[in-house]
């Protein structure tokens, strides 16, 4: 029995995870895998906090550049985070030859091209599976167990953090301002949480899911991204009404030659098991022509389901390490020569339901003054609510419609907002009936 | 490139999807693999049905012997089914060093060690992600994914008939009789449901997960297994009234030096993803110290769902022999020699909550004799509900008790039924507060 020497690098929460699964859990690894893994670097520039990890002397260092240099580290685990020194670092360990592993989401879906060639050519293993759901294995599910499928679509809930918001608004009816100070306090939100609230973090797992799914390349300013700053109580409420929830949703559908790639507040129906995941939790619907539907739900992050992941993808690797089988699953899912770069629809030639809702002055002929201007451009009104006056004086009249051109919505939204009777800027929720995946 | 020859077994309806599968997708899993594989056999003694696919001339044979005995088939897919001749042509096709994949839960639950020593004995590949669960990946998220994990517990829907026949007693009120009928009536049952409707089918993919999950060996008959025949619409309402739903559940939960492994009908609240589950879908809980929880869910059985896990393990032992990487991931989740024998608590040793429901005649003292009974055997109980008398002059009364041990319930029970006030058989229902994985 040998022993493959493994280096952190990034010793914050998620790093500290992954070091004390890795020593906790040496035993058990080494039961199932056959080897040991030692954990010989963790590199941080911070070296004095305390991690609640008890590293063996010697471990802990500042300086990373060691760690993807010394000949006798076989895998590195990137846990830095961002765009810049952990692109850098990962590619010096490529080009050394060494395995790497990471849950940089953001850094896979704006360079992932670029680092996935780097593997190819120098024949090393790059595996990600933290990157997107957390400890749910989908990375896995669509490059290994779904390789028989045409993958149809998927719908998921990606960013916990927006989730967890979304529930606290349409439990306790408060506004987005009020449940995201909760979520912050509640440890569920960054200090900076404009990565998760408008999208972004979930566009980055869904460009990188959409690359896997259906072997092409992503450009990610191609995915349409729309946050959840601008839900209210209001539109929750009417959303229930109709039989609806509102989830912010990462859609991706196949279309042979195109594919959509679309993440933003979604109204899903309550029947729909997508509509019953709350709080901080993730989901993830993958729809294949053999499968059917199959549903991943679990912590989409945190320290240890976090690491679970990681540690996955560190015993995978060692196992094709101790065969010689390094590159026996195709980074991208499909061979370098077959992948693809299949347009995304952008979300103008969009079809889809939507809900709208109008904040009009309470007067006569304002309803038909509305469906008449949605009627020129062909949309078609599939049921319409009005609610209680406002105290302004203004009252919200809120609708669902059939199926509609989203150019046409946009060009029929300026006309709209454009009236004297019209208060306020409408509000626009795309609806999927399917959860994202029909 | 290279083609791999694989030989299938079984030509019935998921035998028939498993060639569909391998032929209409021959492109893409070559895209994906980086090699071919052809199916050079497949054997069936029916050679008459048309199965709606098209095999090639000299495909479709009557001979399986001549699929395990060919030198030239590099992997075996038995889908023949039970224990006899199935046991017979893996055990030759092993002997001769070929790869087997298999959907057989039976086999492996009862015979498993036999044949897994077999396979390790002469080095190949023993592949079964159809076993359990149909296109959920729950074979590969135990062994793989979930590597770094203790798994604590799993708790789980695993079998789509009985999950079907429990959702139309609760949403129509029928009984069982008339549910199966209409299960049989949609495809759902077969002729014989036994298997089905008793809960052995359901225990065979437990005995297999508890072995993966744990390293251990497994004795089938340590296996506490009760089926939903029992199950009445009277009993659906009164779990739904104190907040429950009635699934047939198997639990397993690791207690370190013992584990629980056991299917019953059980009562879990509404509130758990698990009592969403409705129709014949399948969907499994893991729990591991890492990972917190994790849920699968999808089609568990049927054609094509079942045919897209036999492709993805057939396509996982390809980059196996492509890279000389067969064994590559332990047959049994751990090394052969770290696989112990974790002795099963039996269900008299059982400690959890209950809900009873006994018929007695509605006259004073009765509630008192019985709850003294109780009293006597230590079962505390924390709410009681009377319904309407009954046409008979009986009536139900329905409680539920604070953990109690099985033994002492099985006491009490036997003293209260021999009671002249109380009629009929008590009824037992078992309580998982926590989807069987606290």
């Amino acid at each position: 029995m040998t022993t493959l020497q493994v280096g952190l690098l990034g010793f914050g929460t998620v790093g500290a995870g992954v070091a004390r699964l890795l020593i906790d859990s040496a035993d058990r690894i080494r039961d199932r895998l056959g080897m040991g893994l030692n954990l010989k670097y963790v590199a941080d520039i911070d070296l004095t906090t305390d991690r609640g990890v008890r590293l063996a002397a010697g471990v802990l260092i500042d300086d990373a550049e060691r760690v993807v240099n010394d000949p006798e580290v076989d895998i590195v685990i990137e846990m830095i985070g961002g765009e810049g020194i952990a692109k850098t670092l990962i590619l010096q360990a490529i080009a050394n030859g060494k395995q790497v592993v990471t849950a940089n989401k953001a850094l896979l879906a704006k360079h992932g091209k670029e680092l996935f060639q780097a593997a190819d050519r120098k024949g090393v293993d790059l595996a990600f599976e933290a990157s997107v759901g957390g400890c749910m294995p989908v990375i896995k599910t669509l490059r290994e167990s779904l390789v028989g499928n045409r993958i149809n679509g998927m719908g998921g809930i990606l960013n916990g953090t927006c989730n967890y918001i979304l529930s606290r608004i349409t439990d306790e009816g408060i506004d987005f301002r009020e449940a995201l100070a909760k979520a912050t306090e509640a440890g569920y939100a960054e200090a900076d949480p404009t990565l998760d609230v408008e999208g972004f973090d979930t566009a980055h797992k869904l460009a990188i899911l959409t690359s896997l799914a259906y072997g092409t390349e992503v450009d990610f300013d191609d995915i349409f991204i729309e946050g959840i700053t601008q839900i209210t109580p209001l539109d929750i409420d009417f959303a229930r009404q109709f039989g609806y929830r509102i989830k912010l949703l990462a859609i991706s559908k196949n279309h042979g030659d195109r594919v959509e790639a679309r993440v933003h507040p979604t109204m899903i129906p309550e029947g729909n098991l997508l509509s019953t995941i709350s709080g901080s939790l993730n989901a993830l619907n993958i729809s294949g022509d053999a499968v059917g539907d199959v549903m991943l739900y679990g912590h989409g992050a945190g320290m240890m389901p976090t690491a679970s992941a990681v540690v996955g993808d560190v015993v995978d690797i060692a196992r094709n390490l101790s065969r010689g089988a390094t590159g026996r699953v195709p980074l991208r899912s499909f061979q370098p020569d077959k992948i693809g770069r299949i347009p995304i629809v952008s979300v103008e030639e969009l079809v889809t339901h939507y809900y709208f809702r109008f904040t009009v002055k309470d007067q006569p002929g304002v309803l038909s003054t509305i469906s008449g201007i949605l009627g020129e451009y062909g949309i078609s009104i599939q049921s319409v609510q009005q609610k209680g006056r406002k105290s302004s004086g203004a009252v919200p009249v809120v609708m669902l419609t059939h199926r509609a051109r989203e150019a046409d919505v946009q060009k029929a939204f300026r006309r709209i907002e454009a009236l004297d009777v019209v208060d306020e800027k409408p509000m626009l929720i795309r609806l999927e009936d399917n959860g994202g995946i029909d």
